[in-house]
């Protein structure tokens, strides 16, 4: 190449047109399809190895990715705001941010909206009706459903985390640690995830003993609430496994008032490992849910279905992990 | 007005043809400018009145506000995220989030994105270079800093809170309380917001009693270890007052660690009223920053200015307000 040619810019009709072919016959090539003489092939691919040519992104709609929250109240929407931010920059794509509110009162206009933004793609934590779905399709706006609460749609790709198997590791620790009267204060009906870490409590306790349930809002004046009664009982637990970071905090404050030291009297394991969880004292142990790559890979799944790249798989699970701090111990004799 | 009417929307084209004069003619009625005879403009201004006809609202660019932050990882991002979002539902407007991350590297081509996207207008809680508010202005593009951390550009519009009174308001509560020997971990020099409020501290104390000042970051561990210091000197402080919440409850762990009790052995006052103030225990007497309403306000303020209204001040501070709770008493006798 001479030094003239070398600033023009490299595009398939400059390969096309130096190959001495048709601008068809080089896309071929380019994809790998059939209907090219070998000889035209190889004189093709020679150009696009010399020039460096490489196919450019396909455009992402605006270059957008539209996130949606029903409400930004629970202290880990900030975790998930952060995994989309860190994947967009990496892209370097634009975030639109919703939050539908108190009655939900933006969900009449966000599909409207939305539409005429254009977004390459949308990652929602928001409950979608059915009818705001059909319009994303028909708008080819692919969208991911990020830590469903209830059964996604079959067809939809989602990013949840491993609720059952969190839910599992954390009864096994205190019963590792010697615990056999623990109870579980669990998280409300309705809600896939709050569903499977019960049930992994419930199995992990079979040949232990009695399983104790109570399910409660998870707000730390729901875990406060249940954790009175619990920890009053005459044959009161020795460790409590919560729904949640918020629950786990109520029985701190159960526990301080019934004269109750932690771990010492009563071991605690939360749910979610929020930024609060190293803060207060003693330091929580807890399942880690991995928000921040949950949202990250979500956004990752959500903008290669904009390129028209196919999901390696409809749905995700990332794993927890539990985190041992300083609110457990073994039981006393 | 018939029926048949009554479906025709009301335009300025409409009022204009049916009082017989030229667009021009109602849009001066509309705008109160002069050159209408009075008889042309009692019709035009019957007509308004009848039909109910409104000025439609300016189009704000794209309909959609900036939001920046240099990082998320503060606590009270989310506050003021919902802030943010809480107007823009109001105004329907479309809220693009942008955080420029860990080594700032979304700054780069963040001002050609956000140009090349059109915005109504940006409400930026990180700090911009000089040459990126040059090329706001010089698109028409209103910003407005939010809770500056240094002192802002004389020209630009911020909102802030009223540190300096905050600092005082705590100082003035524990003094109210009976102590003396109250000491102050405070912020890092550098920013604004430290300094107003260890300023207020130090002219609190004035003829109360020595000030005791130690500077640290705004971490549970900072402060933590300075509280360690602070608390195993041999005139032991009564009380401190904290340069945010996090530095409380690092004061919380010494206090555990050291055998003191919190409010009996020693009061503790934070600043900003994180979530996190009511679920620890004690719960945290605190000075709360309105942070939600200040987003709000900032962003209120970006959509005037996008409308072209002039600003009714260039800067704002919205109030500080003590809250009050477990973390405070009169010191032991």
């Amino acid at each position: 190449m001479t030094d003239d040619e070398s600033v023009r810019p490299v595009t398939i009709a400059y390969i096309a047109e130096s190959a001495g072919v048709s601008v068809p016959t080089v896309s071929k090539v380019l994809n790998g399809h059939s209907g090219v003489s070998s000889d035209t092939r190889a004189r093709v691919e020679a150009l696009i190895h010399q020039t460096g040519y490489r196919k450019p992104r396909p455009v992402l709609g605006r270059r957008m990715v539209e996130l949606v929250f029903d409400e930004l109240e629970h202290m880990w929407g900030l975790e998930i705001i952060r995994g989309v931010e860190r994947v967009a920059r990496e892209h370097r794509v634009g975030v639109v941010l919703t939050e539908f509110g108190p009655q939900r009162s933006a969900i009449r206009y966000w599909i409207d909206d939305t539409v005429a933004r254009r977004p390459s793609c949308v990652v929602t934590v928001a409950q979608l009706s059915e009818e705001q779905r059909e319009q994303l399709r028909a708008k080819g706006i692919p969208f991911v459903v990020l830590d469903p609460v209830n059964e996604p749609p079959a067809e939809s790709p989602f990013v949840g985390a491993t609720n059952w198997t969190g839910g599992r590791t954390a009864a096994r620790h205190l019963l590792d640690l010697g615990h056999r009267r623990i109870a579980t204060i669990a998280g409300p009906e309705g809600f896939l995830c709050f569903q499977a870490r019960l049930d992994a409590y419930r199995s992990a306790m079979e040949s232990a003993g009695p399983a104790v349930v109570v399910r409660t809002a998870v707000t730390v004046d729901a875990g406060h609430a249940a954790a009175l009664d619990l920890l009053s009982r005459p044959d009161r637990p020795t460790a409590i496994v919560t729904g949640n970071d918020l629950q786990a905090l109520g029985v701190y404050r159960a526990a301080r008032e019934l004269g109750l030291r932690i771990p010492t009297d009563v071991s605690v394991v939360g749910f979610d490992d929020l930024p609060l969880a190293t803060v207060v004292d003693p330091q929580l142990t807890t399942v880690r849910q991995p928000l921040t790559e949950m949202a990250a890979a979500a956004t990752e799944l959500a903008l290669a279905l904009a390129r028209g790249e196919r999901a390696p798989q409809t749905g995700l699970e990332l794993a927890t992990r539990l985190v041992v701090r300083q609110s457990t111990a073994p039981p006393r004799r």
